[in-house]
């Protein structure tokens, strides 16, 4: 399979450009305005799966957004691989920090990129790391290096919670059977270090809603004799955290598996500058729950942001209100042990049980799903350090990722088979941030890699 | 002077068309784009001058929008009344909280205004009260009955800090001179109890910023690890109350006037059921400075309110975000005693202060104004007592209100006179919220009551 790489230097500029039609497409699954252009970005999936040598693809209608299903039987009794991946992306806002249009891609150098990289929403969350799988298909069919069966369930809820997935998932699971389930939609350490992601966190994420009095009043005639909705939520959410850090919603930390000394020591072991993890972020500081490193903190720690806030007057100059209402978007990242339902219904009881008397509160659950642990003696894990340390001749390092991917617990317990998560991003490809970009180095490395997994899994599963 | 009833109902038709025509003009200072719109309100008022007998009117330049001057005099020996109000208006929204288009007035009956109220954005915060005056004049030019001579100043950046107009007044002292000056730009406790305004709180009205990372973060890979600045603006605008909602700036509170008993027994007479408020506001239970009434809370003590606030992802559906930056606008009302510029510099010295070294503080001082109490025992305010005295009925009870209007402090200052202010608004006409309006009953009774407050100011002069 040495060709590979000559493969893709052969088709790079293509591979390329196809992507690059693909990220033109606005596919915001969290904005309904942008509804049209997320079905065409299920078409150009479709396509582009037949292009690349499945049998059939379909559009099968969910009671939401459809999912992409291909794929491609050289012999049911040989090993079949189930391929995950998102077509719809984060919105792009605030759209006035991009230094290009985000949906209009761009090929620019950056300090980590020298060879460039594919600046545009999506590029590497996730059509970039879906449509490797894409390509790296095309090559195996066309190359006769397919040793297995395949097959591709791309969904455009992905960034909004997946619900569908989960309604087709549930009732797919004969048409879904498979060995293995392989995902691109996480990071590696470095272009130099490759990694695997071993762990996701759980998420529930909520909406609150803080109402005072019937309607807006004038703050000088008001002002002082009133609960102020903003004044209050600005409390309430402060009140989450301790002076620790630690968060305060009862039986938060109940069930959270906590990691032995042994398993910090070994994650201690990753490369992590944390002046350089400052400077990046140009933070004076990091902060977070006490007794944790930066690094734990974001992988096997739980924790609790507001995502969003509004309320009042936020236009040009000054209003002198005061809101009837103020709003929040939090969300709590959950660590394998959390049930999310539960996360969220002692979120929900607490926010309610601090609300003074003087206003009203709701608490929307917006969506979650579980965390997820991939054990690293797994054939499916095996195969993947394999595959990685052959094509970027380092072995990669087992690393807990602090992101959620809640479909995959959802594999588990519906389709009983494990998922793999082979990212090719970086921390600094600026995900769900303006400006987000993905190495052409990494794409075209994800596609090198990749056949080589299948390679090595039907190898290891004989 | 009796036959001014006879006069207002004569003309109340187009007494109130020619109100509704000027509350056609969307005139919201603080959004540029309606900057066209707030020039044609001043025009508007010009004309109406000269329509009501000035004998001249004019648009002076400032560095902002234009002042709106007129002048009627009759014997440079008769005392002169300086008339001051505004032409702009606060912004409408939100405007899908208006019934009726704000900006589009429509007469309707409410249950305090039986014979109709007029709904419209600055229907009563100020073009109806301001025109009252304008309409007064009119009636006392054309039938002989203006006993002195009179000046109007009305201008446009009231909602945004008067800044053109304290440069205006600075440079135009000769041309202002006045022995009083004459305000309706309050309100009264009740159609059948009218009440003067004595005193006004001051104001500091700023922006913050809290910069944490220098770019939007996903939550999931760097939740728990940086500080999130909304969590962190939340946690200090909490803390910018104690527990029994003391302001916990230093030295917030050290020139505050404390009231006497005495002063506090005669304010706690004036008729308010808190069940009453409650319902109205529709809230369980007040909320405010412990030690005070719901009365002395709004209008004896300073306090601090959160105007505005946003940050994140506010949009549809959820972003699992940690936005960069998070924003508010605090307003402080100040009392005699509190001078806004030296509160403004404690705010934002202790807000600095109180930043963890994880983010970035930025406070932008917004505009500003002194408190200021009109004594019950000069000439001008007994010349108003007895007017309401005279067309309500009843004596009117001296108020101290929780509203602001800087300039009057600065008139003092400036033209060395006192202001009396004469406002025929209710708490229940919602300026400064969707919906605001103004009852026909006291649009008619200001203009009948003005003219007798001239009669009775320059028989109390001789």
């Amino acid at each position: 399979m040495n060709n590979i790489k000559q493969y893709v230097q052969e088709n790079k500029e293509r591979f390329l450009n196809e992507l690059i039609d693909l990220l033109k497409i606005p596919s915001v699954s969290a904005d309904s305005a942008y509804s049209q252009d997320v079905i065409d970005a299920a078409n150009a999936v479709k396509a582009s799966l037949l292009d690349a040598g499945c049998d059939f693809a379909e559009l099968c209608e969910t009671p939401g957004y459809p999912i992409v299903y291909g794929e491609k039987t050289i012999d049911p009794d040989l090993p079949t691989v189930l391929v995950y991946g998102h077509y719809d992306v984060q919105p792009a806002d605030p759209i006035n920090l991009w230094d290009s249009p985000p949906f209009e891609p761009v090929i620019k150098p950056t300090a980590i990129h020298p060879e460039g990289a594919i600046f545009a929403r999506g590029a590497c969350d996730d059509k970039g790391q879906m449509f490797m799988h894409v390509k790296a298909l095309e090559y195996m069919v066309r190359t006769n290096n397919l040793p297995c069966n395949v097959k591709f369930m791309i969904e455009g809820e992905e960034e909004v919670g997946s619900a569908s997935l989960a309604w087709f998932v549930e009732r797919n699971q004969e048409k879904l059977k498979n060995d293995v389930i392989l995902i691109s939609d996480t990071g590696m350490i470095s272009n130099e270090q490759p990694s695997i992601t071993t762990g996701l966190r759980g998420l529930s994420y909520v909406e609150v809603e803080v109402t005072g009095p019937n309607r807006d009043l004038h703050s000088g005639l008001y002002g002082g004799a009133v609960a102020n909705p903003i004044n209050i939520l600005s409390k309430m959410i402060a009140s989450l955290h301790d002076e620790n850090n630690h968060i305060t919603i009862p039986g938060f930390y109940d069930k959270v598996e906590e990691l032995s000394q042994e398993e910090r020591d070994e994650m201690a072991k990753r490369p992590f500058s944390l002046d350089k993890y400052k400077e990046a972020l140009d933070i004076a500081d990091v902060s977070g729950e006490a007794g944790y490193t930066t690094n734990e903190r974001n992988s096997i720690r739980p924790t609790l942001d507001v995502n969003g806030i509004w309320g009042g007057y936020t236009g040009e100059g000054a209003k002198t209100v005061i809101a009837s209402k103020a709003f929040a978007k939090i969300s709590m990242r959950l660590v394998p042990g959390q049930d999310w339902e539960e996360i969220t219904d002692l979120f929900a009881k607490h926010f309610e049980a601090i609300a003074p008397k003087s206003v009203k509160v709701v608490v929307k659950p917006h969506h979650g799903g579980q965390g997820y642990v991939t054990p690293i003696d797994s054939i499916g894990y095996q195969a993947a350090a394999k595959a990685y340390t052959e094509s970027f001749g380092v072995t990669p390092i087992p690393v807990r990722s602090g992101g959620s991917i809640p479909i995959v617990a959802l594999f588990e317990k519906e389709l009983k088979s494990k998922t793999i998560m082979m990212g090719f991003g970086l921390d600094s490809d600026a995900i769900h941030s303006p400006n987000e970009h993905f190495g052409v180095f990494n794409y075209l490395k994800g596609i090198e890699t990749i056949p080589l997994f299948y390679k090595n899994f039907v190898e290891l599963s004989k």
